[in-house]
């Protein structure tokens, strides 16, 4: 139910979008109560795009929807997760998932990759 | 570097904390440049509490620690992922997911739930 769901001041709720069979978290992109019903109502995963301003079919140019499994919120209500089969890369670079490059951890943080 | 992360305008970053033994997604968190510096340094999860206002070393008080493999970021340097081993439940239910409820798929979103 909406109602549980608590959008930011933008009125919007990120959204992790994880592949339901790897497990691997592909992307992370934010949705509005609008986004959400189109996700719900497809099965396919929209989002707002805050850089264009407008609501994005996943994959409507290149291919690559995201068919959506599951819908899960979490335990305050502000944020999703989306569990999806992906038609292809999530990442705009060919990348299958957007998180392909890594921070260095126990070390000083200003060595960090 | 940090200098391909891109804060907010509040200086914060979100950060998605995955279970890297079961894949499973446990919470999403914010962080500042001082909590990732802390995450980097310690090998522990730290974040930022909006709702205190104040740096969390995640675990400190319920001994939940999550200890931290690997610190992704994502193409537009915008998300952070971090690749965690938990000591215990992530979420203060005494879930092991924050993750633990969701919407309906493949109906109008006004029935969701």
């Amino acid at each position: 139910m909406d109602a549980e769901l608590r959008y930011d001041a933008r009125g919007l709720i990120p959204a992790v979008v994880q592949d339901a069979t790897t497990g691997a978290v592909l992307m992370v992109a934010w949705m509005n109560a609008a986004a959400l019903r189109l996700t719900q109502a497809s099965g396919e995963a929209h989002f707002w795009s805050r850089s264009r301003g407008a609501l994005w079919h996943k994959g409507a140019t290149s291919g690559n929807v995201q068919r959506v499994r599951e819908i899960r919120y979490d335990c305050d209500g502000d944020t999703l997760l989306l569990l999806v089969d992906p038609a292809g890369p999530a990442c705009h670079t060919g990348a299958m998932s957007c998180f392909y490059r890594t921070l260095a951890v126990g070390q000083a943080g200003d060595e960090g990759v």
